[in-house]
C-alpha cells in the first residue's frame, strides 16, 4: 500500500484528474490479454516526459515499483503490477509530433495507437510496415517495448527494425535520448535496440523516432493449398531461394483449416493439409511476374489449389480465410493458450510433427498457424478450464512445445515476449551466464529495482 | 610490464608459437589505420573460444588489460593497447563454419576476412551485402565490433543488420551465446545488437551467425553529374521519394571531382559541381525500368551528365571514378584526416556549405565524398604535417566539422567509431546521462575494466 503523502505527491505531479485509486478504476488496469490479474495501488496518467521523470524520481526515493502500460494488449503479462505499486499509463502521450516526408522519419509519443499512425503516414504516401494483429488498439510504445511483429515481418522486419531513436526515462529518472535521426551512427553503445524488446524493464519510452518507407506501388495476394505440411514448408524456402521475398507467407495447418472450413464453409479441397497465404508488394509489373514465378516454383510441391486475387476485393476475400481463424478456434474449446515459438524456416515441418505428437500424447486439441516465412508458429492449445485436469495438461504440453522449439534451434517466443508468463521457463532457453549478464545490465540501470520488477527473469 | 609467470601462463593457454613478446613482433600490432601507435607487452593468437575465455579469466585474476584485434584496419584506434597489456588477435580463428542455403544463414569465426566470406557465399548464389572499402583485409569480427558500413548500406543496412547471433566471451571470461538462428526472437534483452558496434569493450566475439540474402539477379550502374550540390542532394530524396531505393547513392563534391579529373582526366563537364554514382539491383526488367525512372526524376535538377552502364565492363568503368578518389587525394597534401560524419539526408547541402565555410576560415583543403543515400559524408582534411601549425589547424577544423554535423541533427561517426580518436569529442555528442548509462553497462559486464579499457568514453 502506498502512503497518503506519496499519493499526494503523485497527484501533484500528474494532476488530480490523472491519478486513480478507487477499486473500480484500478480493476481496469489489473489485466491484459493473458489470463492473469493483479491489482495496482494506483494508476497514473502522465502527460509528458517531465511528469514521467518526476514519477520515477519519486518512486526511487519513496521505494515503490512502477509498471509502464500502453493499451494492455500484451500476451505475456508485461504490464501487470505483480507486486503492487503503480501502473503508469502512456495513453495521454498520444501525439504524432512530426512526419518528415523528405527524410522519411516520424517522431511520435508512445501512446499513439499503431493503426492510427499507419493511417497518418499512408495519407502522405509513406509506409510503416509493422502490423501486429492488435494494431487497432496496441500503442507504439508497447510495440517497441515488445518488439511487436506481424505478417509483414518476413520482408520488412519487426518494430525494432524501424526504430531509429528513442527518448527514454531511465529507471532512476534521468531523461536520455538514444540513437538519432540518421540512418547510420556508431557513437556509443546501441541503447536503442537494447531498449526495444526490453518489456518496460530498462526504461520508459517517452518518444520514438521511426524510419518510414515509401508506400509500395501495388500488392498481389495468393491463396495456395498443399497436400502436406512438407510441401508448404518447401514452398517457403523455394520461393525465397528463387530470389523472391514476399511481404507475407502466412501458414495454417490442417487443424486450423478444419476449424475455419467447418464454421465458414470455404470449400477447401479435401486433400488440403496446409495453406500458405502469400502476398508480394512493390512495382506493379514486377509483382505480376513474381506471382507467376511463385506459381511455377510451388506447382511441383503438392499444390492442390492456387488462387491469385485480381483486385483489392478479391485480395480481401483471400485474407478472410486467415482472419476467420481466431473466431473459429473457440468452437474447439472455450479457453486458449496462445504460444508463439520460432524455429529456423526449414524446421517448420519438424516442429509441426513434434507438436502433433504432443497433441496425441496429451489428447488435447492444438491448432497451429502463423508466419511461416520467419518460422514463427502460433501454437494454440485449446482447453476447457471447467474440465478437471485439462489446464494442467495444457501447461505440460506448453513446456513440451517450448522444448521442441529449442531442440530444433528455435526460441520460445518470436513476438509475445517473456513478461510474467514465460519467466518461469526462461531457464529452458537461456543459460545462467546469459541470464547473469542480462540481470547485470538491469541492475546497472535500475539499482533500486523500481521499474517493472519481477518481469523477464526469475528474480 | 607483464610478469614472467603471466607470460608463462599465456603461453600455456595458446601454445608457445602463438605468443609474441619481442619488440619487432610487437611493433606489427602497435598501430592501425589511424596515425597512433602504442606498444603492447605481448601479442597472443588464440585458436578457439576456450583459449579466449582462459585468457580473459587470467586477465581478471592477474589484472592486465586485453585489446581484441582483427586486421587492425580500424580508423579510430579501437584495437590499440593504449595502456599496455596484451593484444588478442583473432586471425587464427578464421573458419567459415557452415553456410546453410535453406535457411540463408552462415556461421563464421571472427577472423574470417570480409571479402573471402562474400566470395564463398556468392559461390552458392547467396549475398552478404555489407561492403566496407577495407573488405580485402578487414575481419568479420572487426566489422561486427565497428558495425562497418559501405556503399550498399542505403538499401541493405550495415553489418549489424545481418548479425542474427553471436558467441561472445564476456570480459569476465564467461562464454555466452546471444540471439539465435531464427529471424525473430524476443526472449531476453537484445545482447546481439548491444555487442555490435561496441568496439571490443563489452565482449570478444568468437562466433557470428549471419543472415544472408539470395544474390540479386542483376544490377545497373549510373554516373550522374549535377551543376550544384543542391541538385545532387535533391536527386537523392526525389529518387527515394519516387519509391526506388537504390543499392548505392555515392556522392562526390567539387573538390573531389577536381582531384580525380586533374589526375586521371576523366572528361568531367566543366559545369559539374557534384557527382552521384547510382546503382540499382534486383530483377533484370525492373532495374531497367528504374534506371529510366531515375533519369526522368533527376533530369530537371540541374543534371549535366547521365551515363548508364550497358554491361559489367561499363559498370566497372563508372565505378573507377569513385575508386580513383583515394589515390588522387594525396596530390592535394600528403597527410589525411578522414572523418565520417552523418546528417539527415536533407541536410547534406547544409553540411557541405558549413564545411566550405570551415575550409575557407582555416584555409585548409577539405575534400568531401561518401554515402549520400544515408547522409554519411567522408570529410577528408588534407594536410602536410611538415608545415608548422597545419596539423593544429586540422584539429580545430575537425572539431568544427563535428559541431556542424551535430547542429544539423547528425552524428560524428557513421562507420569508423569512437575508439581512441573520438573519445575526447564524445561529450560533444552525448550528454552526461547518456554516457553514465553506457558506462554503467560497461562496468556491469566488465567490473575489473579489463577489456579494451580507455576506449569509447573519457574514463
Ligand atoms: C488480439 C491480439 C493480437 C495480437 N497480435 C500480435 C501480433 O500479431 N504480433 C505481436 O507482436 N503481438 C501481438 N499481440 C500482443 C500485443 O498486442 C503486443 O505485444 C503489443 O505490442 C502490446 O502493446 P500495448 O500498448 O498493448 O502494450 P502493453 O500490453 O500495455 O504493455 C506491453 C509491455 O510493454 C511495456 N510498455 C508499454 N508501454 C511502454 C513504454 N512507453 N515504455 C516502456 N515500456 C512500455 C509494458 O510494461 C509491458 O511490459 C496481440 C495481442 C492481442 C490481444
Ligand atoms: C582503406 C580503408 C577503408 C575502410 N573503409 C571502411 C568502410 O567503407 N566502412 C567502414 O565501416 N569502415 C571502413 N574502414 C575501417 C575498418 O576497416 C573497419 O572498421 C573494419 O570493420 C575493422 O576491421 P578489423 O578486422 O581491421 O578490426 P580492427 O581494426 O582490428 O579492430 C577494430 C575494433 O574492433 C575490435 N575487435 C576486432 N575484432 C574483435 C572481436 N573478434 N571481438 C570484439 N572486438 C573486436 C577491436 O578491439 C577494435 O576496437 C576502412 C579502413 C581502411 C584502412
Amino acid at each position: 500500500m502506498l502512503k497518503q503523502e506519496v499519493l499526494q505527491e503523485l497527484a501533484t505531479i500528474v494532476g488530480r484528474d490523472n491519478i486513480a485509486t478507487e477499486r473500480q478504476d484500478l480493476l481496469c488496469y489489473s489485466y491484459d490479454a493473458t489470463q492473469m490479474e493483479f491489482l495496482p495501488d494506483a494508476v497514473v496518467h502522465p502527460a509528458n516526459t517531465e511528469e514521467v521523470a518526476a514519477i520515477m524520481r519519486l518512486a526511487n526515493s519513496a521505494g515503490f515499483p512502477v509498471f509502464p502500460r500502453g493499451a494492455g494488449s500484451g500476451f505475456s503479462g508485461g504490464a501487470l503490477p505483480k507486486t503492487g505499486g503503480i501502473v503508469l499509463v502512456t495513453t495521454r502521450m498520444n501525439r504524432i509530433l512530426r512526419i518528415d516526408t523528405e527524410n522519411l522519419i516520424a517522431e511520435v509519443e508512445p501512446g499513439v495507437v499503431t493503426e492510427q499512425f499507419q493511417q497518418e503516414v499512408e495519407k502522405l504516401g509513406l509506409f510503416y510496415p509493422p502490423d501486429p494483429a492488435s494494431l487497432k488498439f496496441s500503442t507504439l510504445g508497447g510495440n517497441v517495448a515488445e518488439n511487436a511483429g506481424g505478417p509483414r515481418a518476413v520482408k520488412y522486419g519487426c518494430t525494432k527494425d524501424f526504430v531509429m531513436g528513442l527518448e527514454v526515462v531511465l529507471p532512476t529518472g534521468a531523461i536520455i535520448r538514444t540513437g538519432g535521426e540518421t540512418y547510420k551512427g556508431v557513437v556509443g553503445y546501441d541503447m536503442t535496440k537494447l531498449l526495444c524488446g526490453s518489456e518496460g524493464t530498462l526504461g520508459i519510452i517517452t518518444k520514438i523516432v521511426f524510419k518510414l518507407l515509401p508506400y509500395p506501388d501495388a500488392k498481389k495476394t495468393m491463396l495456395t493449398i498443399f497436400d502436406s505440411i512438407d510441401g508448404a514448408a518447401k514452398a517457403v524456402s523455394s520461393i525465397i531461394g528463387g530470389k523472391i521475398i514476399p511481404t507475407t507467407l502466412e501458414f495454417m495447418d490442417y487443424a486450423t483449416l478444419q476449424c475455419v472450413d467447418r464454421r465458414f464453409n470455404l470449400g477447401i479441397p479435401s486433400e488440403g493439409r496446409a495453406v500458405l497465404l502469400i502476398e508480394v508488394d512493390g512495382d506493379r509489373d514486377l509483382i505480376e511476374k513474381q506471382a507467376s514465378q511463385i506459381h511455377d516454383i510451388i506447382r511441383p510441391l503438392g499444390l492442390v489449389q492456387f488462387r491469385a486475387a485480381k483486385d483489392k476485393a478479391e485480395s480481401e476475400q483471400l485474407w478472410q480465410v486467415r482472419r476467420l481463424v481466431s473466431p473459429s478456434l473457440r468452437d474447439v474449446n472455450p479457453d486458449k493458450f496462445n504460444e508463439d515459438i520460432v524455429v529456423p524456416r526449414s524446421r517448420v515441418p519438424d516442429v509441426i510433427r513434434r507438436i502433433e505428437a504432443i497433441r496425441q500424447r496429451h489428447d488435447i486439441p492444438i491448432v497451429n498457424f502463423g508466419h511461416a516465412g520467419d518460422g514463427n508458429i502460433h501454437v494454440n492449445i485449446m482447453v476447457d478450464k471447467k474440465i478437471a485436469g485439462m489446464e494442467e495438461k495444457a501447461h505440460q504440453a506448453i513446456r513440451e512445445v517450448f522444448q521442441a522449439a529449442l531442440e530444433l534451434g528455435g526460441t520460445m517466443s518470436g513476438e509475445h515476449g517473456v513478461g510474467l508468463s514465460k519467466a518461469p521457463f526462461i531457464e529452458l532457453e537461456l543459460t545462467p551466464d546469459q541470464i547473469a549478464a542480462m540481470k547485470a545490465i538491469k541492475q546497472a540501470l535500475d539499482p533500486n529495482n523500481i521499474l517493472n520488477p519481477g518481469k523477464m527473469f526469475p528474480w
